[in-house]
């Protein structure tokens, strides 16, 4: 297993997309047997992964979702609809017997579906003990992060070590031969740290960016919006300092799942993003190094108001709109099988040229 | 092979959904482990295609893409970007050696990719003689349709047969055992009756809904909207009667989708919906029969204004948003693959009671 590299030497492996291999794959794209970008996300896709992958005709047969548990003591003010003991219960029931490619929840159903390995990863949840099937030996904080209405949700250097272990798994998805990568997470009330992160990345402190989550009442979404805006007072975390932010109102699983996308364009991987967990944790990794957004895909749009600024913020435009809040990452594999949809179109569809069309009518054609 | 049923017969045979199935679908649904609701679209297509077969659990293995090519006299009007022999060779090469399962244009490479039975029709497309792969049994205007800036574009009776061999052909695919349909079509310059149909069914001859197609000019694109808006005014095709506005102002294709979608409920089978020229049939079969609409999958968002215009009056939202403008029903197999899903969650998550969790407990999990 590998020792890892710090977020430092991440952020400085980071290198653009290969333009060589981005122009040629445009190229062929333009060559195919359709009008010129006529399909529209496919064809940019298949351009991008080329551009990841220096080559441009790929085929990503190996994918793996990581998949984070944590607890989040913000769940203490009441921001969660659900008691915290859920995080517990639903690791147990991804890890199944001890394999998770065996599991009956949605993750577990929509990666094997897609043909996507599972890893769980036990960062913090409360009362969770070692268990087949759930890799513990990274258990951060083994109660969860403090509640963040009164003090730092997590020391500075725990938020450094969960970023840093998110771009190991990386490294060592990819040294296994993984060609694409899924990140999830489980956490009752993990919509609160998600959105407090984003608020403070993007400086807007606004009550409306603040989502209902799962299952709140009236009153109880007020509170959660209180909260958050309070807490964003308490700590005014540095919106340009990413782990301050973690550290300040963050979350383990926020934390690991920065460095994924961290150690996805560190490691030349493309990965996918689900929610509104997962895209707080891409823009603070974006926020470490802007370059990383050429090996993110957005999966399916949130209606958590603050997914949506981020996304803007970024700009990213979701492949699907699916009215999807269960977490776990449940938008990746879908998504991955429209990532295969692009590669199978780059590698398969005919040239005109091919085609033994005259050039003339070629022009005509592709115009 | 059938003789088929009229349209008066197919409209005649359709039943809502089985609400018995459909309801059990939603029961199993909320049982099932996650919150109630929180894979959105994915939950309610499996609802949806239970309440069509009768059965909570569904697997679809056999699908179908139907296309259908032909010409349009339109086109001397000049609302095309491209010369029209383009639908001649289209379709010789999506036939490729006879077997379009070996094909290389799009729909070929998207059907292949997803497990998709591709068939041919050549309806009326100009030059294209006998040729293996395509069948060629029933080319109703070997010349395409007619000018619908001077004339009808087709005598009202050669509408009826287009629509009822769409039935016909549903039926068919049915006996041969196929559980989920998808209509394409190619025809240069196809946008223009379509836009036309969806505006005469709408009753809103607004030159805003004309969208630019594959490759016009500004001036090209100027002029479609005035031959569209000028062509509904010498016809005034009647709103309410679908055949009047096909014959008046549509396409062989858009005739024949339109019986795909009338035929899909008539049969019992989902049905996937492309881009705007599919949405115009669609249309078009909800006003022969509105419970056509709870066959009707949208797979994805057309840029094209007059797509926009139909999916809010049909009340339809699109799975995905790719950008996507090529025809030949390319958003079909793509969709197909987000109903397995669908259809995996219902099938293989498992349930509450199943996971021996406690009542009160699985009450609040679910919430």
């Amino acid at each position: 297993m590998s020792r890892g590299i710090t977020i430092e030497e991440a952020v400085g492996r980071v290198r653009p997309l290969d333009e060589r291999a981005a122009r040629a794959a445009r190229e062929r794209q333009d060559g195919l047997l359709k009008p010129r970008g006529s399909l529209g996300e496919l064809e940019a896709l298949s351009i991008r992964i080329a551009g990841i992958t220096g080559q441009v005709k790929n085929t990503l047969t190996r994918k793996v979702h990581l998949l984070f548990g944590s607890d989040h003591g913000i769940c203490d003010e009441g921001v969660s609809g659900s008691p915290q003991y859920f995080t517990r219960v639903l690791m147990e029931l991804y890890a199944a017997s001890g394999n998770p490619a065996d599991g009956q929840c949605g993750i577990n159903v929509l990666c094997r579906h897609a043909g996507v390995a599972l890893r769980l990863y036990d960062l913090g949840v409360k009362g969770l003990g070692p268990r087949p099937g759930i890799d513990s030996s990274h258990k951060l904080m083994p109660e969860g992060t403090a509640n963040f209405a009164r003090t730092r949700a997590m020391p500075p250097e725990t938020a450094r070590a969960a970023v840093e272990l998110g771009v190991r798994l990386v490294e060592e998805a990819r040294e296994e031969g993984y060609q694409m990568i899924g990140a999830g997470e489980v956490g009752m009330g993990n919509t609160a740290p998600a959105a407090a992160c984003i608020m403070a990345a993007l400086n807007r402190p606004d009550p409306a960016l603040v989502g209902r989550g799962g299952g709140l009442t009236d009153e109880a979404f007020a509170n959660k919006k209180r909260v958050i805006v309070e807490a964003l007072r308490l700590h005014h975390p540095d919106p340009d300092a990413p782990l301050d932010i973690l550290s300040c109102v963050g979350g383990l699983d926020i934390a690991a799942m920065t460095g994924v996308f961290l150690g996805a364009a560190a490691y030349r991987l493309p990965v996918v993003i689900d929610g509104v967990i997962s895209i707080a944790a891409a823009l603070l990794a974006l926020r470490l190094v802007p370059g990383a957004k050429e090996f993110m895909i957005a999966s399916h749009r949130s209606a958590e108001p603050a997914y949506t600024a981020a996304a803007e913020t970024m700009g990213l435009t979701p492949l699907m709109t699916l009215g999807m809040r269960l977490g776990e990452g449940t938008g990746c594999p879908i998504a991955m099988q429209l990532v295969d949809d692009a590669l199978a179109v780059m590698n398969e569809m005919g040239t005109f040229a091919g085609a033994s069309l005259e050039s003339e009518y070629r022009e005509e054609l592709r115009a």
